[in-house]
């Protein structure tokens, strides 16, 4: 009896998985932990302020886990207020990112995560500084001890603890996901509909794969240039090669109702808006409103399980700790 | 048996309950939340940065949950990263509080909730946007509606349910309590020494009560003139009174190993400096550096227990929301 449940599980499981083997979407794994500890050093990590010049930036300020792993800002707000160059990518599913940022500069979220520390324009900190404040905090000297064998803090532990905390947050269980493997109530017929509309208009040629994009750079301005007052020249940046200029890397789809505002620039407010301009500018395609609508229906069924843990808290500074210096130049 | 036991339970009860009442600092009681829909609501409206105009800053980025209730910063950072006039006291305990703000201009935690929001030097929004934004967010409304019966969100039903959530944030089981409730080995022999000094140089006068403050305005400078560049002016701003120059709020002593820096300008930076300056300005006293590190160690004997609740996720916002304005004057 045992082995005939087991056996008639195993079809169901095998037919979803051939049924979703031939999506070009794939659905996000749930996260394994492989060391539980470098993620709760790494979550600490994530949600200090103390890792910025003035004491009141940390990585969950612009990669708010409340929201969906960003600002919900067109461009971000740096030390001092200064205005960001380019719209924060989410954080949820990074890790299923080819590289970091969305010109690619990073390869990994370690890379990633040592960047905005000592950007003057965003932390504003240095990785000196920023080694020193944890150091001088004997609960976090302990707790880096007890994962990485060692008592001294070092830029490479910390960004490998903050990349840890990031892999974590992927976003399993989407109602698009639950179709996938093959719960076929889980979706309305618009937002199917929307699904074979994305297909058909070939929307899946970059977003793909589990995060629905993340793996490819892409030209922004296939059939027309696309007009922006952002200064960002993408890929090109890194490269240094001219084919690359406007080349991004395609962001997820995942969680993309949250994710607002859209594209690199954030200069485009709403799901309707940014569908519309990527049928006109990539596709050469002019969505009805009727089709627009079906493909945001279709996009909004994108939104994952979203982060569930406890709020950390923070072991103090002390007397020997160096002081945040927010309105020092 | 059973009832010899109970009556067992309830002499060492008893007997604990005498000797705290005995002392002038008296435990912590856990909050007992009336209303557990509210206080979700008020704890998703706290960590919400759209009541800010920018759409950066909550109650949590000068309150910070991870971080004692407060930014551990000398003043706050407001819109535009203007400098604050005031340190920013800590929202854990602040239910005990006879009112709020340093000068209790604020009656109530309710009261307090809608000032920052629409301070133009703190979130610089106008309760009229804040509201809007939150009446354009279905979630929103269908939770308030489940709160308050209403379609229609109003500011007093969202300060009314910040308070909620506020009053949740006390700090029970610090090992000061566990000491007053009978557990004499709670406490070391210098914590406990600490203690006495504290209570037999006067400190008492003002820092007692559940909270170890927070229940009278005191004068700051008593003995001697307290030295600041601050121009807070204390609570004759309130009263017009000009005897209640320069007396503030007696700020709780709970947790105060993570509230730095200390006092309304927030210029003492340490423990140390800050029982030193209290002892010359109030008390006329010159702890020798024995006294004063134990004064300091009964201190942080008053570390509670910290929040403890998931990370809120909260709604997004929608095509017909108010966007934030960061970087518009």
């Amino acid at each position: 009896m045992r082995s005939l449940i087991l056996a008639a599980a195993f079809t169901v499981a095998a037919s979803a998985a051939f049924a979703a083997a031939d999506e070009p979407i794939q659905p996000i794994q749930p996260a394994k932990a492989a060391n539980p500890a470098m993620v709760e050093l790494g979550k600490k990590l994530y949600f200090d302020p103390r890792l910025s010049k003035s004491g009141f930036i940390s990585c969950n300020s612009c990669h708010n886990l409340s929201m969906g792993g960003t600002d919900n800002l067109k461009t971000s707000i740096g030390d001092h207020w200064q205005e960001g160059p380019i719209n924060s990518p989410t954080v949820l599913n990074s890790a299923l990112n080819l590289a970091q940022f969305w010109d690619g500069r990073a390869l990994t979220l370690q890379d990633q995560a040592g960047g905005p520390i000592a950007n003057p324009g965003e932390m504003a900190s240095t990785h000196t500084l920023a080694l020193s404040v944890l150091q001088s905090i004997p609960a976090y000297v302990a707790e880096y001890k007890a994962v990485f064998k060692s008592d001294k803090i070092t830029v490479d532990g910390v960004t490998k603890a903050i990349a840890a905390f990031e892999e974590t947050l992927v976003t399993p269980n989407s109602r698009f996901d639950k179709w996938l493997k093959g719960d076929k109530k889980a979706l309305t017929s618009d937002e199917l509909a929307g699904y074979e509309l994305f297909k058909d208009s070939g929307c899946t040629a970059c977003h793909n794969g589990a995060a629905a994009g993340g793996n490819t750079f892409q030209k922004m301005g296939v059939v027309e240039p696309y007009k922006t007052t952002s200064a960002a020249e993408g890929r090109v940046a890194v490269t240094k090669d001219e084919a690359d200029r406007f080349f991004f890397k395609v962001p997820t789809l995942r969680n993309v109702e949250l994710t607002y505002p859209y594209f690199h620039d954030g200069a485009a407010t709403s799901l309707t808006q940014a569908v519309d301009t990527m049928g006109r500018i990539q596709l050469g395609k002019s969505f009805t409103k009727e089709e627009n609508a079906k493909i945001v229906a279709f996009l909004k069924s994108l939104t994952g399980d979203q982060p569930d843990f406890k709020l950390p808290i923070l072991p103090p500074s002390n007397d020997s700790t160096p002081k945040p210096t927010p309105f020092n130049k």
